[in-house]
């Protein structure tokens, strides 16, 4: 089916009152004993002493994990490759070899000092999902691909290599492996050389769709089993410097001085109070902070520090920064110092498909499950996705929004849910 | 002479009108001309690209140095012996076997990336004193010791062990030229295991002066010749920890954050404002700041900086003190954030003696040099010593007032006066 095909299909699902597709008849359910069991089984690659894990993209953890993760992708039945960047691709075929396949996963790497679901469940509930299916020996139309993206936590790099925007430059920087990314390519079995061989061409898969935790504690406070995900929001990251004058702490009166961390430190303060003052979602955040030279006895001469900003609007990210940069000016008039912006990423929102959401959100419903939609605050590999395929994200809760740390948790309910979520919509899209 | 009696023909200084002292008539002065080109050649050791020096204590640069003013200080004529802690003291006798000496001196180690003025001013200014003295045949009643200070910019610590402060366990940190302090000692021809030999008695000298550039821009902004150090403030500094909890920085919104930078950045605020709201000279200041984990998507869970106040008066350091641990309470509570103070540094005020303070300005005005009092806000071997001796320093303005930088400068013409002033004041209290 070409991409104009599946959005007449899906359109006509919106409009036409039909029968129910026949997926919903079969109704297979997965089997969330073994799913929270394999998640289990998982953590013990990279664990760390904290209860999570460290399981670094590249690192001998990340190796073994993603040989864990490709033993189960087998059991199920899925016919296995690794491509040039890394990524592990699993098939299941399909009846009709004229449709384009539909691909679910997520990522097994987690960031240093990690927990146990993030990328995780979405990974082991794609495979879940094939393993159901096999189980229950339902043969979808279309062929399913599951897929583990390699390196997501360090910057989405296998999803980036799928749409061929993985910069050459991009393989000698350092991972938190401690290898470059090339040679962390290249230990996982892809191949480093041959990048181009990872594109996915746009309209390759009927849809996309990712199961992943919030990482926020929205669904987790407001008690709501499945979150329909707007979109990953964009990201814009800027370093900034202030520049005053380092000069002697013990000689230099209070009103002589051209102090760059005070600036700095009133700066922090209209980030918030900027980011604050208009309605929304959008979030500001400076998470480092050195003030240089750094020493007790000397007045800072300089601070370096990160801006990021964070919305599904890109043109709110637009205002907001240039009410900041405004309220830099007036901090820099004052105090004698300057500031000068230099952007360093810059991630345009990424909207999820009005059409996948639809669907998710009624899977959900058929299954029992409340839901609401909401924004990933996240970047996700399904933002590089959105790009080249329909695209959808389902969330499942996560306990008081704790991410990126040991105390992550899910509920085994929880991740049962999503992954039946995922697995009806998988039947749904199919069903088109 | 003990103490007492020091004292005692003090006050009648004051009090008594007496006929000129002999050395005024003999009017010696210093060869200005030569003591400014002692100190471009001492410029030469450690020398750095920006034009000032790294020289910093126990470098081979700091050998060569001391190596060349000891050359200096024989070519005056003086008796040369380094003590265990490295202390060069160079003797000229005096008539009266029965008197304590007078001691005068400064430093020739610098901080890294230093200038060419401080402590060389007054170790050279010194030197030249006693070369003025030795050229014009004039002998003093009292012995004369110059003294040039072993590692003061680390944490004056040739005056430390004058005093018998030095700590053992000290001996094994490391300092700026990578030796630990005990190699360092021994590096410069001291003993670190005999360090009790270092130490000096209480009323052991007559007295101690120090020359020394400013520090700061008063002088130089106001046009006034000579500062008369009305004492050293103290210097209390803490290590403050802010803990908040880290976060993802996209999907924590802004009204569930405990973000421990934001926090920081208003005690950085809180720290200035209330220093500045209360009259006087006192100095607060926040010259390190990191924050924890420091990624740029990732909010702030804990942040250390660093806290230091300098006042004369302790008691204002301590009332400053409690207003900004106050503000930081509120800070807290309305951040949910946790703040704790560390003492790391504690001098005290040491003021310098009020009979030599007089001395030292009669001695200017009487060679037609402009004076004010103003404390020193910089830490020197003096505050040890004043608590040993009767101690003064004698200031001269630092352009710009610029300090630990390369920058550092003091005009020659400025640098000439203040070693008059010091061989005026030697001569004045060696006739008292």
């Amino acid at each position: 089916m070409h991409r104009r095909d599946f959005t007449r299909s899906l359109l006509a699902v919106a409009l036409v009152p039909r029968v129910a597709p026949r997926a919903s008849r079969a109704a297979p359910r997965v089997n969330g004993t073994r799913l929270n069991a394999h998640l289990a089984e998982l953590s013990a690659f990279g664990r760390n002493p904290q209860g999570g894990v460290s399981r670094v993209a590249y690192s001998e953890a990340d190796r073994q994990g993603r040989e864990y993760v490709t033993r189960l992708m087998r059991d199920a039945g899925l016919d296995v490759r690794v491509d040039a960047a890394a990524n592990i691709f699993g098939r299941r075929a399909g009846r009709d070899p004229s449709l384009r396949p539909i691909l679910i996963g997520s990522h097994v790497d987690s960031v240093p000092e990690g927990g146990n679901y993030d990328g995780d469940v979405g990974s082991l509930g794609a495979i879940e999902v094939a393993q159901t299916l096999a189980e229950s020996r339902t043969t979808l139309r279309h062929p399913l691909d599951v897929v583990i993206w390699s390196n997501e936590e360090g910057g989405l790099y296998g999803s980036r290599a799928a749409l061929g925007e993985l910069q050459p430059r991009e393989l000698a920087l350092t991972s938190n492996s401690g290898k470059t990314v090339g040679d962390g390519i290249r230990f996982l079995g892809g191949n480093p050389d041959d990048l181009a061989s990872a594109r996915i061409a746009k309209g390759a898969y009927a849809a996309y769709v990712e199961l992943h935790i919030e990482q926020g504690g929205t669904l987790d406070r407001e008690h709501v089993d499945i979150g329909v995900v707007e979109g990953i929001v964009g990201i814009d990251q800027w370093e900034v410097t202030v520049e005053g004058f380092a000069n002697h702490a013990g000689t230099t009166p209070m009103d002589q001085r051209r102090d760059a961390l005070l600036a700095a430190a009133r700066f922090v303060e209209a980030v918030n109070r900027v980011v604050r003052s208009v309605p929304g979602r959008q979030v500001g955040t400076v998470g480092r902070m050195q003030a240089f030279p750094g020493a007790p006895n000397v007045i800072p001469g300089k601070v370096v520090l990160s801006l990021e900003l964070r919305d599904l609007d890109a043109a709110k990210i637009r205002a907001l920064y240039t009410r900041i940069h405004d309220e830099a000016d007036a901090i820099a008039r004052d105090a004698d110092v300057t500031f000068t912006f230099r952007p360093t990423v810059e991630n345009v929102p990424a909207p999820t498909d009005p059409r996948v959401r639809a669907i998710i959100a009624d899977a959900a419903k058929a299954l029992g499950l409340s839901t609401r939609s909401l924004p990933s605050g996240a970047g996700h590999d399904a933002q590089d996705l959105a790009r080249i395929a329909p695209t959808g994200m389902i969330f499942i809760p996560s306990v008081g929004g704790i991410s990126h740390a040991p105390k992550e948790f899910s509920r085994p309910k929880d991740v049962e849910n999503g992954a039946n979520v995922l697995l009806e919509t998988v039947l749904r899209i199919d069903a088109l």
